[in-house]
């Protein structure tokens, strides 16, 4: 593997100049790269990250079954080049377009599908040990924010406790973003828009001296860096609020481990001291919540058995409790139930009472 | 229909009082309000907007038919009333678990399924003439925007042109934002988070003197309205980048003519002289972007059959000549296909262009 370089573009240099002395001796280019399948990422116990294995693999120019996956992965770290070069960014489906010419001389495209650029934009981080968003490749953009932070954007000054009632809309991308000043004691993050607008309307963050983000549905990884260098860099606590259901479970587990197809980012982007301060069971009856439980369908079942099996769940007795309670009840239990306690019950009751009593799941 | 009053909480009193006197008279408590099924809709090419027709209905309480739904509509409204009172917003999922609660002496859920409690709240629109913003229930929230514009929201003053990277998060409500400044030409709106970071990295709005605005995926009542309001109070220019495909084109079509299913609430939400700047199939000629068509599915040509039938598609020659085009190559275009053609070509070339030259589809 090339190792990383001071500057990211050099990475990428440093990749060319190497094939192209292989090249000059006569040798057959080739790249070599750790194997990203299932059967090569592993849970580290010790630091509860997951992590790639030792597994290599090599892609040579001349071997029938490597040469266009090397010439595709070529072609992006070209691409990648171009753009900080050009200190522009791209997204995913941009990345596959510009990648999308024929091969001349003959028929065939260099990629048919995005999954094909995506894979080598993966594989690229591996080789140059750059992440995406350092080879300025972006993808979705999703998200708000407020709380007592100032930050500094390209070349704008933004506090983010000035934003109304929308807030700062996060970009795909928060390397470039720096940290003038965080007054804040920790960080809220959930998965509901809605319940963001909530907090936000009953100044949740302002009282409890917090930053509050929200996305909608998926967690980009945009936001999880974010709250990555708000953990790292400002030594903030991270709690994760969710429904009562595998889904949220599984959101919080991607932002405190990592997720599968990304265990090579797992150390940029894993939070391992992150909290759970959403639903739980126990929940349910603490605050009269029966009435609003949902039923499970066949697939939610099968999810639980799935995700209650993952390395990282399987040995963790508070979560296996939650996943018996919630296979028990055949039910789940979504953050917005407690609206029925009244409308802002949620912010004034339930969650200042869990985080100053340290009631997490973690 | 109860008249709409100066005070959103007014005219809920007011059918709250129109009701007790009902009573009072001894009489069956009812409520007047327009059939909102299909056969009720009808497209006003006059006005170019959708619009209800003529047909009521009667909901009253000593009605077996009705009795549920009369109970449902008066808990909503007396919901909605409350959250005015306490100044409030609620999601139209937080309404349904106020909602849900079961009628005292009985087994019964006032609510079962949050389509019942959107159902009334749809008919409350229509039964107060409030907007349901105005009774402060809110949805979905999404979408970015930048531009040299200053607005006002809870006691901020926020500038659109000073947003770094991110932008102002567009809230769920836009109602209660006031406009201070808006200095710009037109305003851009479009489908694609991604599209609008490359256009904000470009600085695209700063140069060619808009606002840009973005969803991800469905346009929110929240940037229709957005949209409107810049159009009406600063008599804006509107102009739509989409996919050339039947779903940009529905898109557009909705910001332009209103929604079936909102049409009761065209007038408030619809810009009937919107214009479509987004890809085209005289595009993929000019731009040469054949290479990058994508087939269609069978579900493309269905729904491409079913929207170019609507009402105000149906006699529409620019847009039935871009639907047989479709039908014609069997294929759909990307905005990104730009990207080919150099990552700043859409900001540097194609909408400057095709902007000054007023090519647009309308």
């Amino acid at each position: 593997m090339v190792k990383m370089a001071k500057d990211n573009k050099e990475a990428l240099i440093k990749l060319g100049k190497k094939l192209f002395a292989e090249i000059d001796k006569g040798k057959n280019p080739t790249i070599e790269l750790p194997v990203r399948s299932l059967s090569n990422v592993s849970f580290d116990r010790k630091n509860k990250t997951l992590i790639l294995g030792n597994k290599t693999a090599e892609r040579s120019f001349f071997n029938v079954a490597h040469a266009k996956k090397f010439l595709q992965t070529l072609e992006v770290a070209s691409i990648a080049k171009d753009l900080i070069h050009e200190e522009k960014h791209a997204s995913l489906r941009d990345v596959f377009y510009m990648a999308k010419r024929t091969i001349p001389g003959t028929k065939v495209n260099l990629v048919d599908e995005q999954t094909e650029s995506d894979d080598v934009i993966e594989d690229l981080e591996l080789i140059t040990e750059l992440s995406r968003e350092q080879l300025n490749v972006t993808a979705n953009k999703m998200g708000s924010v407020v709380g007592r932070v100032t930050i500094e954007d390209r070349g704008d000054t933004i506090r983010w406790d000035k934003l109304g009632s929308g807030g700062y809309s996060i970009p795909s991308t928060v390397e470039e973003i720096k940290f003038k000043e965080v007054k804040a004691d920790y960080v809220l993050y959930m998965e509901k828009a809605a319940v963001w607008e909530r907090l936000n309307e009953d100044k949740f963050w302002e009282k409890n001296n917090c930053i509050i983000i929200s996305s909608q549905g998926q967690t980009t990884r945009g936001i999880r860096r974010l709250l990555q260098r708000l953990y790292e860099e400002h030594k903030l606590p991270i709690y994760v609020l969710c429904d009562w259901d595998i889904y949220g479970a599984y959101i919080y587990s991607v932002i405190k481990y990592g997720s599968i197809n990304l265990a090579h980012q797992a150390e940029r982007m894993a939070i391992p001291n992150v909290k759970y301060v959403g639903i739980t069971g126990d929940d349910v009856v603490k605050y009269d919540l029966k009435k609003h439980i949902i039923r499970l369908t066949d697939q939610d079942i099968k999810r639980i058995k799935q995700v209650s099996e993952y390395d990282w769940f399987k040995d963790d007795k508070v979560w296996q409790r939650q996943f018996k309670m919630m296979k028990e009840i055949s039910g789940k239990v979504e953050i917005q139930a407690l609206t029925s306690r009244g409308i802002s019950f949620i912010s004034e009751v339930y969650l200042p009472k869990k985080i100053k009593n340290k009631e997490f799941l973690a």
